[in-house]
């Protein structure tokens, strides 16, 4: 029989998606699940693409079955599970051989079990996917972390099942080890701080102008036909126009207002405050999260406070502020992503991965959650300045913070005026006005920091002193 | 000869200062230093104080001063020297010693240590010191967490240290483990953000209005002697006052604005993090000193971008704007203070310590950095409604958000408009602004999750229908 060009073991939602996806595009695969009546209903409802299957009831018969050196894709649930496959597979596989975990692993696991096989004559990829059910089905961003050499083996089938972008696959090695994993959670992350900022927006149109679900849906839908264009404005206008079946009201006005989180958007905001590089915006959208799952607080502390500030915006001319909020969430985006990838420029030092920004931001450009023409932009921005040590430098970018800063500033104003909160919003003005200020604040910090803790500073004129003339404490003022 | 009632290994400046400080208060101790001609120098410098210390030139001669059960110090560098001294320690401590780490710990280091200990009969206290130099020397204040019997053993000591605040001292024992170095994490957290609030009420007084050091200088001065009375404040009016001895122009202007940080705050934010607590003022406060030390980067920005916004603020009447700067600090410290002592509370559950969060803030009152009128009223406010979910509820506390909040607003909304980064502010305000909104924007991020993730929601009327009505993708509307 015709060996598989690859093996995959998990036949979840998210592994059948795959396996049938490889299968569609003419790729032979090898498929096991530890439940074999799983792998049986899988198959006939593989229809057609049975042919391109091979289903197989042992671990034994399964490694038979993929031409060496063998590509194994487990896609089972993160954590211990990830473990006890690789050890099972660890005394089935051979030297060469290639195991490939496609879950939403951390990726300082990844790095521990790419170290851990290394004596083994095994090498590991691991690979984040980003799409969903969907997206695993049809066409995801696929980010690869490993060898060079295993992704090769690999990459044919990969490149084949990824999503594209104008003809351009949505598939790339990213580096060794973690790499692939990291990437996929800063993707995460930022889909946290976008989808945050269009909540904010959301709120702003809903509770300081007054609109309605519907009203709400016209205005997305609108902007997803312009520089907005993305997958999440798409989904924001759907999600708004849908009535309720039941009641025959918007959907969304009787969804409870309590978002839950899996844990991503929370492990980027660590591994940035564990570089050092900021990224507010990301953190700002993980507490809003938090805090909207403290509802019975919320509500507590709602009859306590009172809402707050003005509530309704009255604007002297609704349309142009109504632009104003298209040009302020297209800058909140441009803080966030520019966190993002800046958090990746540091990761890649810190963990010598190289990682290719042009390539991340062409990967995401389809098949993801984020996808955009705003990742577009990214991609050309970055292939004209590869090393840019910030997005927000780059000639596209400045001269678009420079076109929507204006709009965020005046749109945070009027929502803080209006007790509206917009956190990520403002974290992304914030970033902007303290990155492109040369000289701060931190002066007068170091003076403190220097009388209490003696901790010295640098002066601005070069001389060699490193202390303030404060004496030993206050007694001296 | 008399036994000494407590012992210190590492003389350096801290180890000196606190074990000057023990000895002042006719507390026998006995001391000891790797290299002995330290101990020698020590001795000398004690003066009249010799009397009470007991310099030793082995770790047999230092253990057997000690009347047992032990109490030992230890004041040496984080990180591995302290696990190198406490192996060496087990092989002359005795059962029931208690080996006390006093330096800057990471708490789950000392949840490590503790737990190491506790087959070898070896108690272990991991002690929280705040102060400084000068604290350590003169009555810092001290966060214990150990067991409550050890604590028992050292408790008269640490009281005599520590500072005072109107007679109570400011010493506590915290709970197991690691609950000292974590509440001394938080303090530094909390200590971030205050000091970023200063320094962006600084940035506005001094870009936005125009005014010199001497004039901020002043304005400090005068908010010290009212409700913003505090440490932090007093040296903030301090340093701006201070003349360079070599040019003669104010010390602050020549200092660079560039500001170092050694790990605690953001060990605070990550921890804040892993526990899902919103901490987003400790975050922004963390990523401003982080973008401080982008010197360079932000020099070519500015380059590039240009200065944002209208840069001057010229508000209708000078002194009101100044009285609502005033009062916007106060809400910013509520907030950055309501989310330390909320992270507190989470910590307290998932590590099971029962923190006392009256005590905290009663300890906190003098001896350490962030020493203030206001943690006095923070102590009231706990001491009258100890179980209260957050700061900001509490009848005090709600009282104050509403009489401050109207001046955050504007002080935000103006320092945006003219271009001057507040983010720890802002972070404050949105954080303000979240809490007490029953209604907020999180079902629109549940229905985008619902629609491209099937990750399901509830529903405001209770009915039992947890997806939408979106089909299986975009094609259905």
């Amino acid at each position: 029989m015709e060996k598989a060009e690859i093996g995959l073991i998990g036949l979840a939602v998210m592994g059948s998606n795959l396996a049938l996806n490889i299968a569609e595009k003419g790729n032979r695969i090898a498929v096991f699940n530890r439940t074999p009546e799983k792998t049986d209903t899988f198959v006939v409802e593989a229809g057609a693409l049975r042919e391109h299957i091979v289903p197989t009831k042992s671990l034994e018969e399964f490694v038979a079955a993929i031409r060496p050196p063998r590509p194994v894709i487990i896609m089972v649930k993160a954590g211990e599970p990830v473990d006890e496959l690789i050890a099972t597979l660890r005394n089935h596989l051979s030297a060469g051989d290639i195991i490939i975990d496609a879950g939403n692993a951390n990726f300082r696991d990844t790095i521990r079990r790419f170290e851990g096989l290394k004596d083994s004559g095994l090498t590991f990829i691991g690979m984040g996917v980003s799409g969903g059910e969907e997206g695993a089905r049809h066409g995801p961003s696929i980010m690869v972390g490993g060898t060079e050499a295993s992704y090769k083996r690999v990459e044919k089938v990969l490149t084949s099942i990824s999503a594209k972008f104008k003809g351009e696959d949505c598939c790339a090695w990213l580096g060794e080890n973690g790499a692939g994993h990291f990437v996929k959670t800063i993707h995460n992350g930022i889909e946290y701080a976008d989808m945050q900022m269009i909540a904010e927006i959301y709120g702003i149109l809903r509770d300081g102008l007054g609109l309605s679900a519907k009203e709400c849906s016209d205005i997305f839908g609108k902007w997803n036909k312009s520089r907005l264009e993305s997958y999440l404005i798409e989904i924001s206008a759907a999600v708004l126009k849908a009535s309720d079946p039941i009641t025959g009201k918007p959907m969304v006005d009787l969804i409870v207002d309590r978002a839950g989180q899996k844990g991503t958007g929370k492990w980027s905001a660590i591994e940035a405050q564990n570089m050092g590089v900021p990224a507010t915006a990301i953190e700002a959208a993980v507490a809003a999260r938090s805090l909207s799952s403290f509802k019975i607080q919320r509500e507590a502390a709602e009859k306590i406070l009172g809402l707050p500030g003005e509530g309704a915006i009255k604007p002297a001319s609704r349309d142009a502020f109504i632009a104003d909020l298209e040009m302020a969430l297209l800058a909140g985006k441009i803080g966030a992503y520019a966190q993002g990838f800046a958090v990746m420029a540091e990761a890649s030092k810190e963990f010598g991965w190289s990682l290719p920004m042009p390539d991340i931001a062409k990967i995401w450009r389809a098949g993801c959650i984020i996808r955009s023409q705003f990742l577009d932009d990214i991609t050309s921005a970055f292939r004209a300045m590869p090393d840019a040590s910030n997005l927000i430098i780059t000639p596209a970018f400045s001269a678009m913070v420079k076109e929507t800063d204006g709009a965020l500033r005046r749109v945070v104003a009027a929502a803080v005026t209006a007790g509206l909160p917009v956190p990520a919003l403002a974290s992304a003005l914030g970033y902007f006005d303290s990155y492109r200020r040369g000289r701060g604040t931190a002066n007068l910090i170091q003076a403190q920091r220097d009388f209490f803790g003696a901790h010295g500073f640098d002066r601005i004129d070069g001389v060699d002193k490193h202390h303030g003339p404060w004496g030993s404490g206050l007694a001296d003022f």
